[in-house]
């Protein structure tokens, strides 16, 4: 790690070009602050917005080295920055979140070993490189369970799930091969996250706890307040807070949360971290002065985070393949507020946009 | 005016390329649409939020002719655009707002003769071609005047007030030989203004009338609710959806009013007509679900609009000159957000940004 003086950040750095890009690229451009994007894929989300912009695979060190000549420091989007890229940009300019947010949530097996160091339950789990190491964990966590890569799996994919023994050869050969981790069955009721942001001067701040509902593995819903009892809701927040603080986290991050409702009472279990501005944050963009990805901005530019604020309740709704196909009918809504991407091919499961919807409906203007 | 087929539109053209062709753009990009920026001025802070920009003067045909290639339609920032360049891209595809909204608001003689032809009460006012017609307006309207350039004048631009006798020559002389217009002074003691959006299917929306408050002939502070009469309030919807509605206007416009007390009850005096989004409505972006820019936007490309509900009550204030240098100040205080333009150079009167703040302030989260 190189020793950066601090200088204002006029310019950010962003590797991939999708809508969180997009996203981070608007909040920014409210700040003052200019966004060049680097992305492989000529048709990016996030170059329309931005003041420039890199077409290049995330390994191609000209190109690195030319976004690190035009921007003062570099965030990204997605948790699989490869190490070496990371490597390469720190060495000549700050790259926040810096390393440590990156191995960790590369890596399911090293991320469920850092929560569990920090004392954060998770699902009980085993590494898994052999069939005879998955045979072993099933011994051991019992019947359901779930067989996940440890790297490179997002919305269900790189998954299977071990309902009986006659499952497991099936599952071992999903992974292909990769290294995998096997995770206890979680009976949770509920689904929620924590968002945190935390400032390069460590400050923390953490919104709302949305409620999540997802159908067939993608998020679909974000409803905020979430109706958790309070001590869970601040149980959660310390989580996030902690998981930032460990990690010397610079921007924001979010900590997906299971809710296991049991005879003792409700407790929360971590399921993945997220290190970066998150899906479930959408709805922060429309009843807070101050959104996840204004947040996330500020804090990588080096500016002050500001209390998070919500004005409203909310609820947020993912617009996922033909849900986008009549954006139209969003529109006319009162109330709600229609965010789209840019992207123009509908795909099936493709996420196209987002809509807002604030509660209770305030009242018809005029 | 060619006849133009409906298609939907993905690119949207923008003539000026300030703050407000950049807030315009990043509340298109919001909905999908990719902006195109023309401006002469090649540090222009729309570009850096545009899918493609042009440096290029107004009147510049093969500029023009390239623009209208890129995009589906074309809009504008300010109202000043030359007439030959409306028609000339008008001939090409669809100009929003259209030509009758820039005849109306680039000549205040014009613009009162409309307003008095709707029956909106404006200052009296005569035609000053001449010292002549100044002194016979003067015995006609009395003392104080106000003495202004029918053409290209803004922020207390191109303006004389005549007192006495004694200042005629001086305000005479000022107009520098361009056509004028006398005002007769409005005694009044707050100035609003209504910002109403017309849809391309002649549907009007209309805000929340903010109370304004200038310094120096510069817009300082914008509030809403702004503690109007009901009755007065109504009347200034009324004005500004008779006005967007007599120009055949199809996006965002504002006409500012004085509000003058009398010992009969408060009537409205209509100022002037911009057909453009306005300083006075920045505060929709951070206390609506849609603000000014989006409903814009939306009207422009042919999209629906939707109630513009308000959420929060909120104060706008302008950042001028000096008051941009220490930002970060602004960034720490919760319920407030502050919008930086992107403009790297302060100069006395430039504006540089403003900070919307919402009341009541809500409680700080966590």
């Amino acid at each position: 790690m190189t020793d950066h003086a601090a200088r204002p950040v006029r310019t950010v750095g962003m590797l991939g070009g999708g809508q969180l890009g997009r996203m981070m690229a608007l909040a920014g451009a409210r700040l003052g602050l200019r966004c060049v994007v680097l992305c492989p894929d000529p048709d990016s989300p996030a170059f329309e917005v931005a003041a420039g912009h890199i077409v290049a695979p995330y390994e191609d060190e000209a190109a690195l080295a030319d976004l690190a000549d035009r921007v003062d420091v570099v965030t990204y989007e997605f948790e699989n920055v490869p190490a070496a890229t990371a490597a390469f940009l720190a060495a000549r300019l700050p790259v926040r979140p810096g390393p440590r947010s990156l191995e960790v949530s590369q890596d399911r097996l090293a991320e469920k070993t850092f929560l569990a160091g920090l004392g954060i339950p998770t699902a009980p789990f085993r590494a898994v490189d052999t069939l005879a190491d998955l045979q072993n964990g099933l011994a051991e966590l019992g019947y359901p369970a779930v067989l996940k890569t440890r790297r490179f799996g997002y919305d269900g994919k790189g998954q299977a799930k071990i309902g009986t023994p006659g499952d497991v050869v099936a599952a071992f050969e999903a992974m292909k091969g990769a290294p995998a981790i096997l995770e206890g069955w979680v009976p949770f009721s509920r689904e929620i996250s924590v968002l945190t942001a935390r400032g390069l001067d460590g400050r923390l701040v953490t919104y709302d706890v949305p409620e999540n509902e997802h159908r067939q593995h993608i998020l679909k819903f974000s409803r905020v307040p979430s109706g958790l009892a309070p001590e869970t809701e601040a149980q959660a927040r310390r989580i996030g807070e902690a998981v930032a603080t460990a990690l010397e986290h610079v921007g924001v991050l979010a900590v997906e949360l299971f809710l296991v409702e049991t005879a003792e009472g409700e407790r929360l279990v971590a399921n993945e971290i997220a290190p970066r501005v998150h899906n479930s944050g959408h709805w922060t963009e429309s009843a807070c002065l101050v959104s996840q990805f204004e947040a996330h901005m500020r804090a990588v530019a080096g500016l002050p985070l500001a209390a998070p604020v919500r004005h409203s309740d909310v609820e947020m709704e993912n617009l996922i393949g033909d849900d986008a196909r009549d954006p139209e009918r969003y529109l006319g809504e009162a109330g709600a507020s229609l965010h789209l991407y840019g992207k123009t091919e509908i795909r099936p499961g493709r996420k196209m946009g987002h809509v807002n919807r604030i509660r209770p409906r305030p009242r018809p203007i005029g």
